[in-house]
């Protein structure tokens, strides 16, 4: 008699982005004529093409598949040499932090990543995320029976959440009972705002102090723009002894549908075993990743290459300047509009507060019915972002702007 | 404290292609004189380019994601319909076989594939693996601690081999104690055989009566040339309800580098909770495909749907042509070398018995040190693979013929 993993059960309802999408197709179904009208800011997904440097990357790469002389099969399932070098070189070394070729695992996305980290960390850590959060890292604990059973609320019993406030600048405090795994996202999905060296060396120093793991997810380290914020977990001293680092060039390169992500773990960070021996963790690593994984589509490990040619750079910073400037105007609107903004400045999210005591999804589905903007209501992200929503920066200029002016024309007093 | 998983540690020393890899690169460098001579006839990795309509769809897929109106950022995670459509049309309903288009998960692997399948599935399956057998079926299983602990053989407590043999014809008997998975493969790798209707039919008929999941691995199912042997399990009746399939484009259409793979999960297919009920495992793929994975590159899923063109269509059947001739070449040498050879009629894989008492790994190091061929030794798939050897058919046909005139001329009364 085959069994099935009951933890799924413990899942809350669908995912929080299905639910939009389910919501955004009964709207433009009961309302066929504005269909054209609906503007997408939920969803963190990019519109501009990618860089001309990728797109030739993947052109020759696709004509040596064609070729004898130079068709390749399976890679290093880590990836290929000259990917992982050259993101340790110019994302890391050249900025002054240590990390190894070696120490990069190329893979198909973060989600990805995040989710098989688990794997080869053992039952029984005691697990801490951000409040909000990207809800992958919480679903993907209930999966490998980390969390125990939600309450009425969707909190789960064994995760310990860290609330993000204005108070506390969104950046949370350290707990006050012992974690063991802790998910902080910097820049981060979704408020969109930034954590400081100092506010991260707290927590790479609580880690250290408690050997705990930092799960740190970069993956929008490419918009911050503002002086002194750290884009790695690795620019704070002694991170290498704690973190592992989830990057992905679906942001900065718009790699969302070519798909290319990769993972830092360092070889000098350990976990312990029931036991109470240490161990680093890296060959368990990489005995995961080369056995259930056969590397990322050798074309696509091309085109990231080309994401560090010198076109490839002033492409890519091209994009990033474009979508932050969406953000620019976007946010204005809704400042404007007399609401507290947060984000927008360092991350291409930008947060808004509704007005007092208006829940987070009917904000949602008064921003689909009056503006027909979609947005992501902040309580799909935790306790804590109820009464916010999340904007997307992704998006054509000429959308952003008219979603600003739709915005910027509400009367958010009737939101309730 | 950060603990690890530590089932990681009952696995046994390195994957076996890493193990080869190894002694390869020792052997090189002893003889770096004749290292071009070194024909690698071991893992199973395609040579020859990809099919034209491929590489046409591929070039046509990147230039739409270089114009805004026709990029792409995240697809489905589940895959585009229009493959997953072409997938149930071509690969079962135009056979006469039942599978509904969103019974159709597209991922970057199979080996991904029967890796993740693990998660929805409980602890306390009694799993069923064939000997000799690809070694990530019990890896995998091993770290998601299914296992306990290996004997001095390498042969796992709790896993139930199912011995494939001469005398059985590699299929193996169904087993007096009750199991709960069992991962069957055909056209079989490593040896090469096949099943019949009549074989597998006593397995669902088993799988059916104990409630047991068949993970049935049709990687090479493009090889089959015999008439009456099925090329999906789904071709026995009743397997819907207890069988769940993987399927690859790596070996039929060479996309070992590109990446593209897919596993069919019937509706139908239930599963049981430690309370006795049964449920319906599909939403829990569906749920774990969505939060875990973020679907396959774009161009890689139009390169896919390109295989079932017409043109696509021809160029892969002359791609199985061009594999199976050089199985008959290699095939014919080694028989009339005077072994004993099964396979390489229905697959691209030989399965080879060497001379009485010796050893897989002696005749591994005989075959690259007399011949310059690297094979695979039959005992890194299992217990019951000692004494044999495994050639891949994958390679250019020169290296193949070359390959062939070697065997031919050894004197394999000296390899113990």
């Amino acid at each position: 008699m085959a069994y099935l993993n009951e933890n799924y059960a413990k899942l809350k309802a669908g995912y929080l982005f299905p639910e939009i999408a389910r919501r955004v197709k009964t709207f433009t179904e009961a309302h066929p004529d504005t269909a054209g009208r609906v503007i997408r800011c939920g969803i963190g997904d990019v519109t501009e093409p990618l860089p001309a440097a990728c797109i030739q990357a993947l052109h020759t790469a696709v004509d040596e598949l064609s070729q004898p002389e130079t068709f390749r099969g399976y890679g290093p399932e880590q990836g290929y040499h000259f990917l992982r070098q050259a993101i340790a070189q110019h994302d890391f070394r050249d900025r002054g932090v240590q990390v190894d070729d070696d120490e990069i695992f190329v893979s198909d996305g973060s989600k990805c990543d995040c989710g098989n980290i688990l794997d080869i960390l053992g039952p029984g850590n005691r697990v801490a995320v951000m409040d909000p959060v990207y809800p992958v890292y919480v679903d993907t604990n209930v999966m490998a029976g980390n969390t125990g059973e939600a309450d009425a609320h969707g909190a789960y019993a064994k995760i310990v959440y860290l609330p993000c406030t204005v108070e506390n600048g969104f950046v949370p405090a350290i707990p006050e009972e012992p974690v063991d795994l802790i998910y902080l996202c910097y820049p981060n999905n979704p408020t969109g705002t930034v954590a400081t060296l100092e506010q991260l060396s707290a927590w790479v120093a609580y880690a250290r102090e408690h050997q705990a793991i930092i799960l740190f997810d970069a993956a929008y380290e490419a918009f911050v723009s503002s002086p002194g914020i750290p884009r790695s977990i690795y620019e704070i001293e002694g991170a290498r002894e704690c973190a592992i680092e989830f990057r992905s060039f679906s942001k900065n390169a718009g790699f969302t549908g070519l798909r290319c992500a990769y993972t830092v773990v360092p070889k000098t960070l350990q976990a312990t075993t029931r036991g109470g021996e240490k161990q680093a963790i890296y060959s368990l690593w990489v005995r995961n990743h080369t056995t259930k994984f056969n590397g990322v589509s050798y074309p696509v490990q091309r085109a990231a290459e080309a994401v560090y040619s010198p076109e490839g750079r002033e492409q890519v910073d091209g994009l990033i300047v474009f979508y932050m400037e969406n953000a620019r105007i976007l946010r204005q609107a809704v400042s404007g509009a007399g609401l507290e903004v947060y984000g927008g400045i360092d991350a291409p999210y930008i947060w808004v507060r509704g007005p007092e005591g208006v829940p987070s999804w009917t904000m949602f589905d008064f921003l689909l019915n009056e503006a027909d903007i979609v947005t992501t209501p902040g309580s799909g992200f935790g306790t804590a972002g109820e009464g916010y929503f999340r904007i997307s920066a992704f998006n054509s200029r000429v959308r952003a702007e008219e979603a600003a002016q739709r915005l910027a024309a509400l009367d958010f007093t009737k939101a309730g």
